[in-house]
């Protein structure tokens, strides 16, 4: 492998070969050439390897008190489930379409959580009838719902309630949800979660497992979950002191980061989740407390780094004394993250890599707005040119997932390298389907 | 009808009766019981009243120099270009996707103008097999392959060049695109606006019909179109006097604002688009130029304020000392414009509609992600609860044609008002279309 000390290889299986980029051993501008742009591709070996770094991390530590749940929101489609319960993890759902698309995947519906803060009475009906494993309530007006609907099935119904424990997690304010003033769960500070646990536990059709929690994404230091825990676990006590009631279940929620530029901490998962781990079990400890079961919902850090993108090159557009732009064939119909968080990716050339990257650009979208932008202040080689193909890399999560039909534009395909061979894994969306909806 | 000094009806059409909201007739709640929530519902009325207000505007003051084109991005779909064809209007396209719903409703492909600030190879061939009118051209490599595949089918394509006139609209950056740092069009300032003019003028089978220029969106001073006509007016006079070249056609793009909430100005469409036809005849005259066909492309000024969104609400959280939410069953997924612009629109209940409204809320949606507002700091009555629906108010515009499935929700369906009939115009999608992709 040849390097240049511009290139930010930070996806593994990356690499250059004669000036060119492969994933996997596939030269990149090969699959561009015979799937078309733009085109997500991801590894199935390297979902598979953080799958087990997960459960290893657990094992360590908790032995068989330890779960991971896939949250599928990151990215859900018939392909994921089918790896995920093959890795044997459970998964989190948001949503009936999240469900059918599992239940499509013939994944045991007894190993998912259903999330979401408004579920309405078609979803609760729709989970409990397709034997959904475990509510996480988000509401009070769901808990009635919930038990309502069991008690017509003539089952008991088995939930966990998602808690607020008022810690900031300092990431990005749109995806903190640990917070107090938070859309998500109830807050022990207030006195909501006493009220609901207190509710849960007279009512008939409900089993309570035990609380969730979930403080925000792209998490980068351990200290806040320690926080979390200790809040958590003082709380767990409380309740166990007042109300008898001892969780079997404690899910931590996800939030672990990734690594999208170079200039992000380097992360070790296995090192972070068994550390947090431990720390459950001390804490549990000193409490005198009986160990739960405990749960983690990893997301973004199981898919994100699995994937990248490929866009094609259309125009070049280079402004004196301002500024020089890049249109690429996608943008945010396909990746809406810088539009909506300023989030950072790393953005390389698949050809001529190992070219100096003497030149700045703004990487532009095709879609008619200025605010499609994909990223600013990219250094990338001063000669690059309509036709030449680009990858931007970590795009495994949140960005299928949060793809749209904006301007009429058709969802990209996503391709999966499986054992030395090219699987497609999701179509691409066609003319026809864009207007199959329309009357 | 009934009023209160809480209500702001800013649409057309919306009513009040026995305390329930009425549109164009229709009581609310009985749409959303029969079709259901997140429910997009449209006038056509209000839409072909808005194309008449243009077209009278132009005609008025232009006689027969004057075009109106409906820039589809804003919401593209079957039905809308039936009603535009049924106007007499031509449209603006921006995606392959966009021609092909177009001519699905048979629309006359020579009254459209195609923009992007990137059309791949498949792009331009797609739209000149498919006859376009007018390609806005966005790019010098753009301008070369449009003479070569219109060379292949030996045509002389018609083009206009987008120009950016470097006006600062003072809006969203977002929707700013007419500024000399933009990813669409060429600078006068920087000499890029001359020099593919003068490319263009050479190639062979090229037809230089004129200038596009747009400064941006949701423009509520006519100031900002009266500087764009005087700098775009002395370039036309400069590349006249350079290059014997007098263009035969001037699209000034589209940008009308519109009014979303009580305290935005009142726009008095007819006067603003008369006012500045009748500044574009001064200007030409002045500089003794004969006048070109004036082009004008609203797009969120024609659908916007023909449409409403009802939700049904799911929980409603009173978080003591801090915050009151409401969640409802829809959300970023159907609307992105607040996460992503921090727009600002109006919210009613559509029940009790006359209740005082004593209770200041952030209306977030059903989401799994903190991020997912609709609108803080909305007044509504202290009782709402789980089940009420409430109304978006002025939703035509880039909501449905913005959707996503994220969290593998559906889109909504789309319902029209016609004649005092209601038309299912968009279909709502299913679980089963959510998985169609997957392999």
């Amino acid at each position: 492998m040849e390097d240049n000390k511009n290139i930010d290889l930070i996806i593994k299986k990356l690499n250059i070969k004669s000036n060119e980029l492969y994933f996997s051993d596939f030269k990149l501008n090969d699959l561009a050439n015979k799937y078309g742009t733009p085109l997500y591709i991801v590894d199935e070996e390297l979902i598979r390897e953080k799958c087990r770094l997960f459960k290893k991390a657990i094992k360590d530590s908790l032995k068989n008190n330890g779960n991971i749940l896939y949250a599928s929101k990151a990215l859900s489609a018939k392909f994921i489930y089918e790896i995920i319960k093959d890795e044997d993890l459970g998964i989190d759902v948001v949503s009936t379409g999240e469900i059918w698309t599992a239940k499509f995947s013939n994944f045991d519906m007894s190993n998912a959580f259903f999330h979401s803060n408004n579920k309405t009475d078609f979803d609760i009906q729709f989970a409990i009838n397709n034997k959904i494993g475990y509510f996480v309530v988000d509401s009070e007006e769901e808990l009635f719902l919930i038990d309502k609907f069991a008690k017509e099935k003539n089952i008991k119904q088995n939930i966990f309630i998602r808690i607020t424990p008022g810690i900031d997690p300092h990431t990005y304010e749109k995806v903190a949800t640990g917070k107090v003033d938070s859309k998500f769960g109830f807050s022990i500070e207030t006195g909501l979660a006493e009220d609901i646990i207190k509710k849960a536990l007279e009512l008939k059709n409900i089993n309570l497992i035990g609380f969730h929690c979930h403080v925000g994404s792209q998490v980068f230091d351990t200290q806040v979950f320690f926080d979390t825990i200790d809040v958590m676990v003082k709380f767990i006590k409380f309740i166990f002191e007042k109300y008898h009631f001892l969780v079997a279940g404690l899910n931590m929620g996800g939030g672990f980061a990734v690594r999208y530029v170079k200039s992000d901490k380097q992360i070790n998962i296995y090192e972070n989740v068994f550390k947090i781990c431990e720390y459950i079990k001390k804490k549990f400890n000193e409490n005198s407390l009986e160990m739960p079961q405990i749960y983690f919902e990893p997301g973004r850090s199981i898919v994100a780094d699995s994937s990248i993108t490929i866009y094609t090159v259309g125009s070049v557009k280079k402004i004196p004394n301002y500024k020089n732009y890049i249109s690429v064939d996608g943008g945010m119909g396909d990746n809406i993250r810088y539009a909506l968080y300023g989030a950072k990716y790393t953005y390389l050339p698949i050809s001529n890599v190992l070219d100096e990257f003497d030149e700045t650009y703004d990487i532009v979208g095709r879609f008619c707005e200025s605010g499609d932008e994909l990223q600013r202040n990219v250094k990338l080689p001063s000669n690059i040119k309509r036709g030449d193909r680009i990858a931007c890399l970590t795009t495994g999560a949140y960005q299928y997932s949060m793809a749209s039909n904006y301007n009429r534009v058709g969802k990209p395909m996503m391709i999966m390298i499986s054992n030395g061979k090219i699987r497609e894994v999701i179509k691409r969306e066609t003319l026809d389907d864009i207007i199959r909806l329309d009357v």
